[in-house]
């Protein structure tokens, strides 16, 4: 055992591998390999930022972990709380493919087939790897992470909570300050104060969206130097982190006053945001939830309009398992997490979206965002 | 030609591709194929963030260019300003093989080997490649991309001078709210606070590094509750973003007052900062720069403690191309943009580092920040 231990956080991260170690054996696989990224903090308890320099955490069944790590970053691993072999390598590329050739070597070739996770492991890893074992199967083993990843447990909801809680504090302190004619930008450095002054990690789950008017149609547009003008919707969507856990919510506001279509689509959004959460829960497919909060829109005659899915899984990454749209036939368990967030887009005039954190509970779902989600009016 | 021309970017973009070709085909490459991130932005002028969704884009010499992107972001395609075939895909992630196989198709068996940037594309991207046109072959092509995007336009170095304006305003506004007692934490958070309000882009290179006392001999520190203390040096890494472009710079300060040693090291560090600094020039190798930041430190008797290379290029991402360190024997060129930040690490006691983003000239470098480099007394 290194030093750092905190009995806590140890039994909690080594619960999460043994779990993960039983479903590995059950698929045949004799072991998983992850690169810096969410997965490896969650199963290590330590993070890395995805750089030029690989860092990668072998997890064997049955047997110690193995990390590859730069000396670099050597410090890091006071705070490991349990034994790994650990293979450092230094600064000059030219020695890495040695120290994972001796890493390969250690691991021996009765470890055959390694999970990945395809959406995190680059090509840069992978192709160490496959310099140094030559032999090594890599298989898809992101549903069995997402698996474990997507059930949160009470200390991760905890988390979550005091996230949201951080970006709502943040929002209520930045509408006082919107004005008409300030430009989109001006307004989203605003809300990114808040959040840090609320409490946010600095690193932010993403950047806010504020869109105004015409900008609005685009669900993903960026912050412009276009100026906020009266009679227009206003999209904000924004998120806090804490402790590694994520938010993301979304908003919708008239500035100074709203034509009749725009107060409509409003509550159709809100009406669909509603169904979505209304239907969610235990053993409920993921689709169900789409088909719920879509519903409301196509019976309107804005289905057109409803251009993405209803939501995705949210915790330590702001897009995580379980994805909510149409042809997901996975099922709703408790302690999973994730937004729902209906919108409609009138291309040329604007938008409207309305997100909420929701958890599965017991017996349905409960919406960790408690915002206003009605039509209100700013500027 | 769709709408939204803008002529200087679109020569700018254009030339970019053009030059990139050339030397793919002197490389007997068919294209090149990026996902989501800065080389995207680079050879397209759109932004995508890394996503669960893939996002793809083929350079192919003498062809239109090909995308393979989400419906969801088509609103995106109006800031396009050059031709493309565009493959959409929809949510639902069943549909995305058959849209990968129908982009394969359309650029068809005659392009068979293909450059990547292994960092950057991962498993995910790589996979739907592989399963839609099996016979393509990957080849590692980022020397030819980081060759391309380390020597900077005009127009580059224009917006990275403004990102690093933007740290030292930021900086200089922050030093006076500096209070003993107050936790890294804390500080960080001000910093950032400052780096959005002069200017800097909410979505910044980097979360800043604060660390005071004992953590300051981490070089990659994340920012504790541990509350700053008189005696103690203080290590602030911090970056701005501007237009897509960073900064990166590190002051080290002493706390209230400065014990001898701790002076010492603070001189021996700016010295050798000084002397990387004044050994960058046209074609002089990468690890002359290293070795003449650390050749000062050694002398001091001290070299066991400078634990990292001297430094890595910086642009449109905070670590890229060239790499300053031992066994880098690529010749620097102007228009090179990167780091000189060495360091001394007293385990247990603390740190300093001093950085600098510097840029190679006609006939030597010239440092992009000016903030004083000398031991000032905060708290």
């Amino acid at each position: 055992m290194l030093n750092g231990r905190r009995p806590y956080k140890q039994t909690m991260i080594a619960q999460r591998r043994n779990r993960l170690s039983q479903i590995l054996e059950s698929m045949q696989l004799d072991g998983l390999v992850l690169n810096a990224g969410p997965s490896f903090t969650y199963f290590t308890g330590l993070h890395f930022h995805l750089m030029e320099r690989p860092v990668l955490f072998f997890i064997l069944p049955g047997r110690t972990p193995v990390m590859i790590l730069p000396e670099l970053e050597r410090a890091k691993l006071d705070q490991l709380d349990f034994e790994a072999e650990i293979f450092l390598y230094p600064d000059n590329p030219a020695h890495w493919p040695g120290i994972f050739s001796q890493a390969c070597s250690h691991i021996g070739p009765a470890v055959a087939r390694l999970g990945i996770e395809p959406g995190q492991m680059r090509m840069l890893e992978h192709g160490y790897l496959a310099q140094a074992a030559a032999d090594l199967d890599f298989v898809n083993a992101e549903q069995v992470i997402a698996q474990i990843r997507s059930t949160k447990d009470e200390s991760e909801t905890e988390l979550m909570g005091k996230a949201v809680a951080i970006a709502q504090q943040a929002i209520s302190a930045t509408l006082p300050l919107i004005k008409i004619g300030m430009s989109e930008r001006e307004l989203a450095a605003e809300l990114v104060v808040q959040l840090l002054r609320h409490g946010s990690q600095a690193s932010l789950p993403f950047a806010p969206i504020v869109s105004s008017g015409p900008n609005g149609a685009n669900p993903h547009a960026a912050p412009s130097d276009k100026k906020i003008a009266g009679g227009e919707l206003l999209i904000i969507d924004w998120g806090a982190a804490w402790q590694g856990y994520v938010s993301d919510l979304t908003r919708t506001f008239a500035v100074a006053h709203v034509e009749k279509e725009f107060a409509h689509i409003h509550e159709l959004v809100r009406l669909a945001n509603r169904a979505g959460r209304k239907a969610a829960g235990p053993a409920i497919a993921c689709q169900a939830v789409d088909r719920a909060a879509r519903s409301v829109i196509e019976e309107a005659g804005y289905g057109a309009c409803f251009t993405h899915r209803t939501g995705h899984g949210i915790g330590m990454q702001c897009h995580e398992s379980p994805y909510i749209h149409e042809g997901n036939e996975q099922l709703l368990q408790p302690g999973m997490t994730f937004t729902v967030e209906p919108g409609i887009y009138l291309k040329g005039r604007g938008g409207v979206r309305i997100e909420d954190d929701v958890i599965i509970t017991g017996d349905g779902a409960a919406s960790l965002s408690d915002y206003p989600r009605h039509l209100s009016v700013v500027g």
